[in-house]
C-alpha cells in the first residue's frame, strides 16, 4: 500500500551514456523538499509557479535545471519536480542520498504510475499502456498502446459496461416486481442487448490473438533441410534490420530470441535448428518441443536447396507442406540458391509439385532467392509484412493477457446469462451472473480492484515509472 | 565548423530503461521547429517566455512536455527547449525523424557544448570538464571535475596567464627603448616574477600524476606466487564494491580493468595473472610487459600463502622486495591465510626478515588477513585509501592529458626565458618564448585555439552533450 501523504523521488532516466539524467519528485512536500537540496539563485521553489524551470545548485555536488509542477497538473496528479543533472552515475546516486535525507525516500517500482491511478489522472488500463508506450519497438506496437494510453480502449470498455449496467437495470426492475411473480422485463430486449454485449466481449477478446502478435512479435519458423541456408537467411534478414535499429544510441534486443522489424511489425523467430533423426529419447522430445513450437508459428519460412537434385528438393517440399498446418499456416516456400545456374528446371518442377497437390494453395506460396546474395530478400519482407495478419486489423486490439483473461471470463458470464434466459431462469440467478460479468470487466480499468491486484501490476514497473 | 545559424537536436539521455527521455534542441529556430512538431494545448513556443514548462502532443506520437530556454539563458546560450517523452527508443527515434522533417538535423558530438564554448558560456577547459562530471564514478573524480566545471582551475590559469602577461609588458617596455641600446626593464623583477610562474606551471602540470590517478583510477598491483590467493583477494575486494555500485540501475563498469572503489578514491587493479617461468620467446614477451605494467603501480599488494613452509614463504617475500621499486612504490604484504591454525610462526618470520633486509621501510607493511573468510579486508581498504597519495593532495589537480602537455610547454617555454636572462639574451628573443608560452596556456582555456583542436576535443564528445 502506498502512503500518498509521503514524498518520494526516483531517477527517471536510465543510467549511461547521456547528457543529462532526471531525478523525479512526487508529493505534497515536494517544493520543500526540494528548497531542502537546491539553491536557486533567486527564490525557491514554494515560491514558484508550476509549469516553470529553475536553475540552481546542489552544493558541491553540480548545477541543476528543477522544472515544478503543481498539482494536481503534473503526471501524477501531485506536487512534482524533476532535477535535470549532468547524466553521472556518481552524480545521481548523491543526488538521491540527499533526497533520503531530506525526508524523501525512494520510490517503489511504478509508484509514480500507481499515485496518477491512486489519484485519478488515468485508469488501470492506461496506467498499464505506459509500460507498453515505453516497451514499444515498432510503430504497430506504439499505435496500440498509444491508444491504450491515451484512452481509446478505456471508452470502449466503458461503453461496453454500460451496456450490462442496462442490463442489470432490466433485470432489477423484474426483480423489484418478483413478490408478484411477474415477468416484467422485456426479455427480448434483454436478449438482444445480451447478444450484443456477449458479441462484443468475445470479439476483444478474440483480438488478443493479433494484438499479442503486435507486442510479442509475429512468431516466424525458419523450416528445411539442413544446409539448405536457413541460417545465412535468418541472418540476412537480421542484419539489414540490425543497421537500422542500432542507429538509436543503447538499444537493446531481446536476446532471448531473434527479432526483426518489418514496415513497422515486429517478427519473432522461432528457433528450429536441431531437428535431425533423433538418436535417443532426450534428443527425441528435444526434436518433439521443437515441432510444437513451429505450429505455433503464424509463418512458416520453408528453405529448399534448389541445386539438389530434383528429387531432394521435392522430398524437402513434402515434408514441409506435411509439417504446415495450412488451414491455419501460410508457407513460403524459398527456392535457395539461385544465384547459382541451371536451377530453372527444379522450380518449375517444385511449382508443379505444389500445384498438384490438394493443400490449401492460398496459403502456400514460392519465391526465387538467394540468401547469400540478398537476392529475392525484399520480396521476402513484403511478404512477411503483408501476410502478419495485422495490417489488416482493425478497431481496438487486446494486447495484455490480463485483460484478454477478464473479458473472457466476462464472456463466459454472459454466456451464463443466455443460457439462464433459454431455460427461464428466474432474474436474481440471472443477476448473479450479470454482476460477475461487470466485476470482470471492471477489474481492467482499475473500476473494481483490490491492493493485491495493483501490487502485482505496478511491481512489474521499473523504479522511476 | 560548426554553423550556429543552424538549429540542431540531439537525445540528451541515454536509450535504455527508464520512464523518461530527454530530446534537446538548440539553435535560433528552435521555437519555430517546436512549434511545427509539438501542438500544445494553449499557446505557441514561440509566445512563451524562458524557464517554462508547456505539455503538449507530437501528433499520433507522444505526449510531451517541453523546457523552454531563451538565449542566452540556456546552457548553449541560444534559443533552446528540451522535449520530454516517454522514454522508449522507437519515440524517440521517431521524434528525431520529426525534427529533421522539420529543419532540425542531429547535432555533431558535443555540439551543444561547442556552441556554449563559441557563444562564451564556459572556456575549453570547462567545456572539457562536462565530459569529465559526466565520467565521475567516485567522489574524488567529481570533486576534481566539478571544481573544473565551475571555473576555478580556469580562474587559477587566468591568474597565471595574467602574470605572463606582465612579464611580457616588463619587456616590452624594454623593446620600446631598445635603440636607445638601454637595459629598461628592472631584470631582477623580472626574474622572480619569472620563477614564480615556472614554479606554478610545473606544479600543475606535475599535479597531473595524481590528477591522472584519480581520474583512471590508482594503478594497483596484486603479486605473489600461484595459489597464494591473489585472485580470491581480488575478488573479494570487487564483490563489496560491486555491491554498492549496482545500487544504481544500470551501472556500467570498465570491462577491460578490474577498479574498485575505497572511500571515494578509484583503484585500477593491474592484471598479473600469467606470470610464471617462461617456456618460449612469446611467453617472455608477455611476461616482461607484465612486469612493466606492475612498474607503474603505485601500489603493491604481495600476497604470500602463510600456511607454506617457511622457507618457502621467505621466499616470496624476498621475491616481491626485489619485485617492488621501494623509492616509488609502496608494498603491503598481505600474510593470507591466517584464518588456518600454526601460522603465527611464519607471520613473525617474515616480519622479522623485512625488518633484517635494507629496504626503505617506511615503504612496506605487514598485515595478516584471510581473502577466503575476509578477515582483514576492511584494514586492506585503509590501508589503499590512506596509502593512494591522493587523500593528502590539496589545491588544483590536473586530470587532462591535454591539459598537462601545454603545461609542461608552457615551463619549458619559462625556462627558455629563465636561460635566455642568464645568458643576457636581448629582449626581442625573451619575447618571442614568452609569446610561446602564453599560446601553449592559451589552449588550455581555449584562449587561443583552431577549428582543428576544438574538431578534436569535441568529437570525443557523446552525442547530445
Amino acid at each position: 500500500m502506498i502512503e500518498l501523504n509521503h514524498t518520494v523521488c526516483a531517477p527517471a532516466t536510465s543510467v549511461g551514456a547521456g547528457a543529462v539524467s532526471v531525478v523525479r519528485i512526487s508529493g505534497p512536500q515536494t517544493m520543500a523538499v526540494v528548497d531542502r537540496i537546491v539553491r536557486f539563485r533567486s527564490g525557491t521553489a514554494a515560491q514558484a509557479p508550476g509549469y516553470s524551470l529553475k536553475f540552481g545548485t546542489v552544493e558541491g555536488l553540480d548545477d541543476v535545471v528543477v522544472a515544478l509542477y503543481r498539482a494536481p497538473h503534473s503526471y501524477t496528479g501531485e506536487d512534482a519536480a524533476e532535477i535535470s543533472c549532468h547524466a553521472s552515475p556518481y552524480i545521481v546516486s548523491e543526488l538521491l542520498g540527499r533526497l533520503a535525507e531530506a525526508g524523501c525516500p525512494l520510490a517503489e517500482p511504478g509508484e509514480f504510475t500507481r499515485r496518477a491511478f491512486v489519484n485519478g489522472k488515468m485508469d488501470l488500463a492506461q496506467a498499464e499502456a505506459v509500460a507498453d508506450v515505453i516497451a514499444s519497438s515498432t510503430s504497430a506496437q506504439h499505435r496500440v498502446a498509444l491508444n491504450q494510453l491515451r484512452g481509446g480502449y478505456s471508452a470502449e470498455l466503458r461503453g461496453l459496461r454500460q451496456q450490462l449496467l442496462e442490463l442489470s437495470l432490466l433485470l432489477e426492475l423484474e426483480l423489484d416486481f418478483s413478490e408478484e411473480d411477474v415477468e416484467f422485463a422485456d426479455r427480448s430486449r434483454l436478449r438482444a442487448l445480451l447478444d450484443v454485449a456477449y458479441t462484443h466481449c468475445r470479439q476483444l477478446a478474440d483480438s488478443f490473438r493479433v494484438g499479442n502478435a503486435i507486442r510479442s512479435g509475429v512468431p516466424v519458423a525458419i523450416v528445411g533441410a539442413p544446409n539448405s541456408g536457413k541460417s545465412t537467411l535468418l541472418n540476412a534478414l537480421l542484419r539489414d534490420d540490425r543497421a537500422i535499429v542500432s542507429d538509436i544510441p543503447g538499444t537493446t534486443r531481446d536476446t532471448v530470441e531473434e527479432t526483426c522489424v518489418v514496415d513497422g511489425i515486429l517478427f519473432r523467430f522461432i528457433d528450429t535448428a536441431g531437428i535431425r533423426a533423433a538418436t535417443d529419447e532426450v534428443e527425441r522430445l528435444g526434436i518433439e518441443r521443437t515441432f510444437r513450437k513451429i505450429s505455433e508459428a503464424e509463418i512458416l519460412l520453408g528453405v529448399v536447396d534448389i541445386t539438389e537434385p530434383e528429387a531432394a528438393a521435392l522430398k524437402a517440399v513434402e515434408a514441409m507442406l506435411e509439417r504446415a498446418d495450412l488451414a491455419h499456416q501460410k508457407l513460403l516456400i524459398l527456392a535457395n540458391k539461385c544465384d547459382k545456374t541451371g536451377v530453372n528446371k527444379n522450380v518449375n518442377a517444385i511449382n508443379n509439385f505444389v500445384l498438384s497437390t490438394d493443400s490449401k494453395m492460398n496459403n502456400v506460396e514460392l519465391l526465387e532467392i538467394s540468401a547469400k546474395t540478398g537476392f529475392g530478400l525484399d520480396q521476402v519482407r513484403s511478404y512477411l509484412s503483408s501476410h502478419a495478419g495485422i495490417a489488416s486489423a482493425s478497431g481496438t486490439l487486446v494486447t495484455n493477457a490480463r485483460h484478454a483473461a477478464a473479458l473472457r471470463a466476462a464472456a463466459d458470464s454472459l454466456r451464463a446469462v443466455s443460457d439462464g434466459l433459454d431455460r427461464g431462469l428466474p432474474s436474481d440467478l440471472l443477476a448473479e451472473d450479470l454482476r460477475a460479468a461487470l466485476a470482470s470487466l471492471g477489474t481492467i480499468t482499475g473500476a473494481i480492484t483490490t491492493d493485491e491486484i495493483l501490487g502485482e501490476i505496478f511491481s512489474k514497473f521499473c523504479i522511476g515509472k
